[in-house]
């Protein structure tokens, strides 16, 4: 039996198979395959990493034996030999996943130096200095990534040489110091492992590949997949990539630098990067010098300037995507050493994906698969409102745009222990490590005082779509007493800046914000979506204000107007008050007819910001003690207001008392008097036993409300068919506000809504007054009124009856978050602060199900609900109004159960309309996607 | 077309059909045909009072033609003339459904009897006194009842004539006195309806026939169908029975009574009832006249005593029922009235079904389906203790076994008010008529001053199932002051008293309870029933002692044991405070360490108790603040513990105060010093600063531990998995209590039980932990240990994914408490004191769902839920637990959809066997059920 293959040249392998090349090693064959200058080499396959590994990290049969033949072909290709004093070929090895993990990647350079091919390689280059610092890379490299040293030893002997040497920068240091680093690494390594450095290259390279697998289970890598959800079928073990070294640090017409077809912050068409004369690639993305921008370069080195713009469209043209490429300049030749699709910013991706369509590069749906939906909203978060005229403290390189403001901390640790209390936050470190991706994840915004655009901090920050301003030099940051100074002010943990990552300035305190526009670019991506999708985006939204947001922002109706909010406006809320605690029928009549014309007026506005649109009103749902003051407020005015009384009562005796006291007093009581007066005021001013009284009999009424638990209480229809008299005020109040639109020649699709409906006669009860209401509205009127009427299924009985329910209701809609409350069995209140962090991390749910919907449980009541709904009504009007109708994922389900619309907070609404063509997207059909594709192209 | 035939003779109707001719007509042709004495007549059908009220009260054509052939027909069999002054036939005309309504029912008597008729009555019968008796009958009831005048003003015309007359019972009044009630009768009839009254006797019998027609709708009939469900299919409009008049009250030689076949208060095979001399038969029945038992008859009428055994055997060997009939004897002559199955309370019920099917007059499946499981249950509540010694304070007659304490209420409105406010009481009425029905039904029980054995209220309270004591004389009620008295005490509304409906007696306050035994009936039916049922009957509880009755009872195990009411225990409580508020975990440990021997003490005797029979063991469930003081309590001690170490310091430095003051003092000291010493001994007994600041600690806990929602909240699973320690000790409790019984050679079932459980990973992480520690457990006894896990259903999203949960669990039982309240989004505790009681009465909700199980919606759930557990492990155990489970309802929808077993608390194991047979026998098909009848007889 043939031995498998393992091992495949760039000019061979297959560049489509990440999977069995990863992303790094498919793209170096592919780049190899149309022509791009990339040094010769070859990849070890996933398979035989998973095979090491599953064998309890034995090489597998025959792995070496094909490296040692493609390491051949290598060696005719360029002439040199792996190990040759005299042309010693020396290759880099780089892991690879299927998937691009940044930071993740552990590389070693330079391998196949040793002792002998050192002395060989001066004589060949005649650059003592240059061969002496490509040594002490491999030897740091290779003890940190193949030998598990520390290397902070090796950073140690590093900066005390420079130090010795009055070194700033490594480049300052010359040919000797390289050597004694050098000599000093050389020790180290064997005094740590016991062992002398492998001089034999074939030795050092097998080290290196087995390291490279064994890295694919290091625990930052598996938090990292653990983190992004990445299952084994995604991407299973790393390929290992070794390739010709190429040198960017054989003098000043030597670079290295990494590069972007586009801008990836902004978005525009043109190349984008950095690079760094006479250094080698990490000295770039290490972020420990700051590099140079491409517009220099066009000066220093011409020629590679124009072989780069060349490069950019080859690949551009290639891939129609996006690319992040890294390259070397080796006195001169250009070379490119990797490549791949470029993480953007939503800004840009929504730009790129927009120009790209009107290149013709790429079809409609791709840019519309492009953009990941929640990358929207952060185009649409608020941003630093210039007219707050702040100044900044500092300025910083702006790596990845945004405004955020946080509390400043030190370590991601610290920041994930402030995050779970609650708080906003900014991370501020000197530079960021791969280690510290948890507490990115947990901060708002990322500040650091070193590193470009390409820095860790700012590819990550890009990556998560945060705002990151890098390399604010003038910041000093004291990790010891976790301070951080700038400006000539210090902030500790906690003191609150803001940074702005579309300019790179860091502010103190909190500077105020503003509302965002829709770029053309985004208007052009969700026209394409709004082609594409079937599912309605509406929005929720109780205020006229909200309602024209929600129509700018695209929504095609309001999905659900809580009316509940009305009766909390301070100007309403002590006649709502009245109508509760009215005593007897007349004075609650009284309040409710005060309130139908402000109801009444409300409707109308959001009527007419919607004309035309379909606009669902939500009957009164929360329970009426939530529309008083809390026991514990009244008790504390009580008491406030009875030793007011009393004292009240003494002031006035006062006069009296004096003159028993003493006559003399007596010439104090016109003072006194005036005091009293005074006093007198405040009480008639309302302050008197009556509020007392009131109080008093407001508190009873508290406490015969109060319930053990709320949220299963007496609220919604249940408090529409004990206490009718409120939801015929609204009904009249919606009736009314209609039937004046179409008077105003307005077009008007009300929809009424009853929220916490269980059993179907609930609903016939409340449908029996709104049809006679709706009569008296249209006799008085002297209008034909057109309205709906429907239900909303937040309980989960009344998913169970959703065919009877369907006799009555022409619409349902899924409140979702009480609905999964119901299925649970949890009080999201509690549940949150309680145990749903711990069920996260015991790994016993993998989502709140408050965030995304519980597709497994709740997602299979919601089906149930709407096949039994449709048999009863066919075509009857099924939407999402519970805050998942905002959430990507849940939005997929929702189209896949064929609702007609979700419905989500207005800034959403761009969200949901990406995401509701993505749902259409994956839905169609090989075919019938190819046949949509040929369409468009 | 031949006109439909709406009118059937007594010999012609087919006794069976019951819808078409009513229960009693049907009972009148069927007594006729089988040659019991009735007097000729016939019977309107039901079809004809739909007809006539469907078609707005018109009468249905042809019927009155038909009417009249009849009448001919019984003309020729009476030798009598309708209108006939000579030889005048009197009849009677008697409404009656297809159900047997109690009180319900409209009866006008002597129909035929005009001026002229009347005088020739007497012509013939030389008999003035009792023909002006029969037409002043005639001439109330026909006011009442045709003309809808109120009976008061013929009350009153009668009363007043009896005090002119100086005269007690109605039989001290003479001819004339009659005469003259009747003259009166006559002028208020014409006075209140301006028309005289009615003459003709075809035109009386017309108005009769449509008066009986509409008393179909009247407010009282539609309350009593409402009340007891009976829909139009079960019995729609009234039948008609018209009858010739027989006279109980034509002299000493005649007389009325009503009769049952055995005695319906103790089941006994002897016949048994009372008559009243020289009376018509409503006297009887209303109760006014107290009657003689017939024991007496045997003496004073020994030929119709003799005819009365003779019809009991008729009818007992026919209707092969217990007979509920009513008889007059005319002169010596026998006639039968009317028959219906007795209504009995349940003992007799039991017995009287037992004693059939040995007599061999019933099948055992009779005997089982005659008796309503829930009437079981009476015969286990506690009956009065005898040890009590307690006197009684009157004694009335024993109308319907049972022992009642309540609070005396006097009108029914207060006693429906009163138990709304979850009062008990017992309804005190002089006697009680159809319109105290609703009183009757809100009351604990019936105590009457007047009225026989057969009188409405112990008719109506046996069929209730409710002790009454009926016609105790010595007790006096004053309805205007509320108050009753008896034996010389005075009770007024709400004070206690307790009646014995087995003895008769009356007692002052709460008289003590025993716990009844089962009687030889009761097991032998019940032995019956467990022959036919397929449903397992299992019981919830939680102690060795409960455990013990539920056995006795017949449980087949025991479906929840709750183990949180062992950590309840006054001795247990602080132990698990302990636990619950130790701040590190060697605290924690030592806790723990104290409790398991203790749970395994329980769980042993249980086990033992059920030695052969599965035991199902909850873990714990509820919330821990449950187990802790509540807030309040705890800010009063905390309260008073800083009040007395402010004393005690006070109190300390007193003496060294009183030296400052004045060295006078001083003497006092040594008596200060006593004083001093007493309070430290009471420092010293625990209330010291240490206990204030245990309090503090506790307070801080239980703010933590304070919930929204607690019903949704922190509880079950969720604790277990967040406090992993309880689970292990009560698992680990489990556990080695088995090994240690198996050591003991006792047979154990034990099954583990988790709940709250909402997805198949929290089973899975608790079931891990329960293998391990099993697995410790078989090490340590060095025995072989079998247990079972599962897992409650009672939450919906559990529901959801049952095929997944059925991977883990070996059984579910359904938690139907907590399944309804999360199924409605109702919080029990709430929803019962504020909405539900509404929602009832609007129609909203027929039922309470906490009481009987939801079918349509809760129940949709489970019947999925076992159709997806089944098809992952079919042979899955299922059964419930909730309190539905002791339902014989919702024991019907259990058998239906499949469960394994039902379990309720043991009181209710005989309900659930006998309910059990009935789902069975319900279920059987026509085949199947006559082929398991004839296996039986």
């Amino acid at each position: 039996m043939a031995a498998k293959t393992f091992v495949y040249s760039f000019e061979k392998g297959d560049g489509k198979n990440k999977k069995l090349l990863g992303g790094k090693g498919a793209n170096l064959c592919e780049m190899t395959q149309i022509g791009i200058p990339v040094p010769p080499g070859f990849v070890i396959t996933t398979e035989a990493c998973i095979e090491y590994l599953e064998s309890g990290n034995k090489m597998p049969k025959g792995l070496m034996a094909q490296v040692k033949s493609h390491l051949s072909e290598v060696e005719k290709k360029t002439g040199k030999g792996f190990g040759d004093p005299k042309n010693p070929l020396l290759v880099s090895v780089r892991s690879g996943g299927a998937l691009s993990m940044p930071g993740m990647m552990d590389t070693i350079l330079n391998l196949g130096l040793n002792d002998e091919t050192v002395a060989g390689l001066i004589k060949l280059t005649k650059d003592k200095r240059f061969v002496y610092d490509a040594y002490r890379r491999l030897l740091s490299l290779f003890a940190k990534i193949a030998l598990d040293l520390d290397e902070e030893i090796f950073d140690r002997i590093l900066e005390d040489e420079k130090k010795k040497n009055n070194a700033k920068f490594d480049t300052d240091l010359k040919a000797d110091s390289w050597k004694s680093i050098c000599d000093e690494y050389l020790k180290v390594i064997k005094k740590e492992t016991k062992k002398p450095f492998p001089q034999d290259p074939m030795t050092q390279l097998q080290m290196a590949v087995e390291a490279v697998f064994r890295s694919w289970n290091v625990k930052r890598a598996v938090d990292y997949r653990r983190q992004f959800n990445i299952t084994k079928d995604m991407a299973y073990g790393t390929a290992v990539n070794i390739c010709t070294m190429v040198f960017g640090n054989m003098g000043d017409d030597s670079a290295t630098g990494v590069g972007f077809t586009r801008d990836p912050g902004t978005g525009d068409n043109r190349l984008y990067g950095e690079y760094l004369i006479n250094a080698q690639g990490e000295d770039v993305v290490a972020g420990i010098r700051t590099p140079k921008q491409f517009k220099e370069m066009r000066k220093d080195m011409p020629k590679a300037y124009r072989e780069l713009l060349k490069l950019r469209q080859t690949l551009e043209n290639h891939y129609r995507e996006i690319q992040d490429f890294e390259f070397t300049i080796e006195k001169r030749k250009l070379w490119c050493l990797q490549t791949r699709n470029g993480k953007m910013n939503a800004q840009a991706l929504v730009k790129t994906s927009n120009d790209m369509v009107n290149e013709g590069l790429i079809s409609e749906h791709e840019a519309v698969m492009r953009i990941a939906p929640d990358a929207l909203e952060q185009l649409l978060h608020p941003r630093l409102d210039p007219a707050a005229g702040a100044t900044p403290l500092a300025v910083g390189i702006a790596a990845s745009p945004g405004a955020a403001v946080g509390e400043v901390c030190f370590t991601a640790d610290d920041a994930v222990a402030m995050a779970e209390q609650g708080h906003q936050l900014i991370l501020v470190r000197e530079e960021t490590r791969p280690d510290d991706i948890h507490g990115m994840f947990a901060a708002r915004g990322i500040l650091t005082s070193r590193g470009g655009k390409t820095s860790h901090a700012a590819v990550v920050a890009r990556g998560m779509g945060k705002p990151c301003v890098s390399g604010a030099e003038n910041i000093h940051i004291d990790y010891g007493k976790k301070k951080v100074s700038m400006g000539g002010r210090q902030f500790g943990q906690g003191e609150v800046i803001t940074i702005d990552g579309g300019t790179g300035a860091v502010y103190a305190g909190k500077v105020p914000t503003i509302e965002p526009e829709m770029t053309e670019d985004m208007l052009s991506i969700l026209e394409m979506a709004d082609e594409i999708r079937t599912l309605g985006v509406w929005a929720n939204a109780d205020t006229p204000e909200a309602a024209i947001r929600s129509r700018q922002l695209g929504a095609e109706g309001i999905g659900l107007c809580r009316t509940e909010r009305m009766f909390n406006d301070p100007a309403r809320l002590p006649i709502f008050q009245e109508m509760i605690l009215a005593d007897n029928d007349e004075d609650r009549q009284a309040a409710i007819d005060k309130l139908v014309p402000m109801q009444k007026e409300d409707f109308k506005e959001i009527f007419k910001a919607m004309a035309g649109l379909p606009v669902i009103i939500r009957l009164l749902d929360p329970p009426l003690h939530e529309f008083l003051p809390t026991i514990e407020e009244l008790m504390v005015d009580i008491k406030r207001l009875r030793e007011f009384t009393m004292f009240m009562s003494t002031v006035q005796e006062l006069p009296e008392t004096m003159k028993i006291l003493d006559p003399k007093l007596l010439e104090y009581v016109p003072a006194m008097d005036t005091v009293i007066k005074d006093l007198s005021q405040i009480r008639s001013s309302g302050i008197d036993e009556d509020l007392l009284t009131r109080k008093e009999e407001t508190l009873r009424k508290v406490r015969s409300l109060t319930e053990v638990n709320p949220m299963l209480g007496h609220r919604g229809v249940r408090l529409g068919i004990s206490s009718p008299e409120i939801y015929d005020m609204q009904i009249q109040a919606i009736l009314e506000a209609t039937a004046e639109c179409i008077l105003d020649g307005v077009e008007v699709k009300p929809k009424i809504m009853i929220p916490q409906v269980c059993t179907a006669q609930e609903l016939r009860w409340v449908h029996e007054r709104t049809v006679r209401i709706h009569s008296e509205v249209e006799k008085r009127y002297k209008v034909k009124v057109k309205y709906f009427f429907g239900t909303m299924i937040e309980v989960v009985r009344a998913c169970m009856r959703a065919g009877r329910l369907a006799e009555v209701a022409e619409f349902f809609s899924f409140g979702t978050n009480d609905l999964s409350q119901g299925t649970f069995s949890f009080s999201r209140e509690d549940a949150e602060n309680k145990f749903l962090p711990l069920y996260n991390e015991r790994q016993i749910l993998q989502d709140n199900p408050f965030e995304i919907l519980d597709v497994k449980g709740v997602g299979r009541l919601i089906d149930i609900t709407i096949e039994w709904a449709r048999k009863t009504r066919p075509d009857i009007e099924i939407g999402i109004c519970g805050e998942h109708g905002g959430n990507p994922r849940s939005i997929e389900f929702c189209h896949q159960v064929g609702m007609t619309y979700v419905s989500c907070s207005p800034l959403r609404v761009p969200v949901a309309r990406l995401a509701a063509a993505h749902a259409r997207l994956k839905e169609m059909a090989g075919d019938e996607l190819k046949e949509a594709l040929a369409k468009q192209l």
